[in-house]
């Protein structure tokens, strides 16, 4: 028989580039921002195409954790894990897995994002599947998935392709991964056909991860397990465990010979837009023919390729004139910025913070 | 002894270009906008200059009563005179001058706007004194105030200057008004040194402009006469007047001829700072290194030559790159425009009736 299989789904970040939609209180994953849906319920929904609802586990902040419910009525209890603080990704990723090793010694995981919208789906479903047979037969195996680029990205990382996996045509041994690039160096990635973006999902026995966790990072390994055996003690514990990357502490070490895995990556042949900022969320949002998107009570006049999100009911938000403007209002704030100044808003954000106050952010 | 001078300000229409900071129920020269003084107010401290607080009117929408009493508190109940409905200018001039006609057959009037900033106040307080002292001197004369153009504007009305008034060295005759032109003819007026703008500012005896009416506007006269006499029948009269504005129906007639008066104009050399839309109130506002005028909370970054106005008390406006840029915040609507596309406001504000409906504007 083989091992089972499970999804992980993070679900976490204050989300400061969709300031003032996403809050401290509310990260961007658990906004309705699109057909009325957010993007961790698009998210859970594709994990639903790769296995049932009750092996789909979630792991957010604690303060989400009420949203979260709400949002997903079909996970259980015991598969909502909060974290009470964030302690960056390698806990996000090493705690669920020391959870479901507890509960199946044998558990192979997909550990999914839910950032970004993902199409077609039947495609990322497949390549996940590859990925999880590739974690099924080859227990060495740490699984990552690669985008492969359709623009010179600089905001996101890359990884290098090696060797092909034997047995499995398309994937690959990874030989390096590497950080967000220039320009330049990202245009050089693309034109050697040899990188592919890191698209931050992962496929693995947890077993073999957290053997890795264990070799590299030996207190987080022994903490995680803890928590797995006791959950009682997280808010005791979960603040002690070193704030370091999975990319980090696991993957790359384990790229370059470190621990005893081996990485390899599946490419998703995908188009892969991350609604991380604005201007990637104009993309994926239904524009009139104006080009403007408008959610909630706006006017527009004269006005084109621009987007307004207005979450304040009883009032209205108008754009006269422009062209790739940003406009959003919602109860105790607003921004408006224009597309190509949107990567910028989580700068801002600290200013707001400092000169406002903090109750804004 | 001389004639008693008296002022009379004008403070009436709905600006809508300042929409929507100005709304149907708060005309712009009510608005707090200069240094926590409203239009109106800078325009009631400039007539101070001229006559004591005694003799000074101000005609308005009687909407507006309660808004101007708090304004200027200095203005007796009695000097304030509250049109039940906007019945263009020509009533708003024979309607005060009726109601200091009764009061004291000789009285002289200057009749003001107080859409402006004006300075230096000295000089408009002595080319106000030369007009009195013109209609003083010559019963016959309607005087009204040229302004001394400083740029080709198609936004004013000009006016043509005739032969040098005897005796009043720098005023003359008025040839001709002429209209709104387009941006060529205005050109060639400013070109020419011919031309003033029209500032809608006149000064003249009660008598002499009433009798003016009668001739050309009988039933307006014999209205505004019942009015004064039975300042209780305005509910049922004032609706009855005829709509005309004072240009059409008294300066421009006695400037071709008709009637038995004489148009004749002063000049105002001063900076006629006209704050009838956002492109004009950044420029009587002060900025800061960036350009920016902030009023309000309000977080700019990256953004330069911009104007921010926020009413709203907890609430925080940002704006985000972008140079040109307004942005107004008031509890129940906000507009985003440049101000290059500002002078569309008043066609905006008829797009956000029909769309989001009547109550936002």
């Amino acid at each position: 028989m083989a091992p089972m299989r499970y999804v992980v789904i993070m679900a976490g970040g204050s989300g400061t580039r969709l300031w003032p939609l996403s809050r401290q209180g509310t990260p961007k994953q658990l906004l309705h921002l699109i057909g009325g849906k957010s993007l961790l319920r698009i998210a859970f929904e594709r994990a639903m195409e790769l296995v049932p609802a009750d092996r789909v586990l979630v792991v957010t902040g604690a303060a989400y954790l009420d949203d979260v419910r709400a949002d997903l009525p079909e996970v259980a209890p015991e598969n909502l894990l909060g974290e009470p603080m964030g302690r960056d990704s390698l806990n996000a990723v090493a705690w669920p897995a020391a959870v479901l090793a507890e509960r199946d010694p044998d558990a192979v995981i997909a550990q999914l994002t839910a950032d970004q919208l993902i199409e077609p789906v039947s495609a990322f479903v497949a390549a996940i599947d590859e990925a999880y047979r590739i974690a099924e037969a080859r227990p060495e195996a740490l699984v990552t998935l690669g985008v492969v680029p359709t623009t010179a990205h600089t905001g996101y990382g890359y990884l290098q392709r090696g060797d092909e996996l034997e047995g499995f045509p398309g994937a690959c041994v990874v030989r390096e991964f590497r950080e967000k690039p220039d320009a330049e160096t990202a245009a050089a990635y693309v034109a050697s056909g040899d990188f592919w973006w890191n698209a931050g999902m992962f496929v693995f026995r947890a077993a073999t991860f957290l053997d890795q966790v264990r070799q590299l990072e030996p207190e987080v390994h022994e903490g995680v397990l803890g928590l797995a055996a006791a959950p009682e003690t997280l808010g005791e514990v979960f603040g002690t465990l070193k704030k370091i990357s999975v990319d980090y502490a696991v993957f790359e070490p384990v790229s370059r010979g470190h621990g005893s895995a081996r990485v390899v990556a599946v490419p998703l042949p995908i188009a892969w837009k991350d609604v991380g900022g604005y201007a990637s969320l104009v993309e994926v949002l239904d524009a009139d023919a104006e080009g403007n998107v408008v959610n909630g009570l706006g006017v527009t006049m004269n006005t084109s390729d621009s987007l307004v999100m207005n979450t304040v009911e009883g009032h209205v938000v108008t754009v006269l004139g422009g062209e790739g403007l940003v406009v959003v209002h919602t109860p105790d704030a607003t921004l408006v910025t224009t597309l190509e100044h949107a990567e910028q808003v989580k700068a801002l954000v600290g200013r707001v913070s400092e000169t406002a106050g903090p109750t804004f952010v």
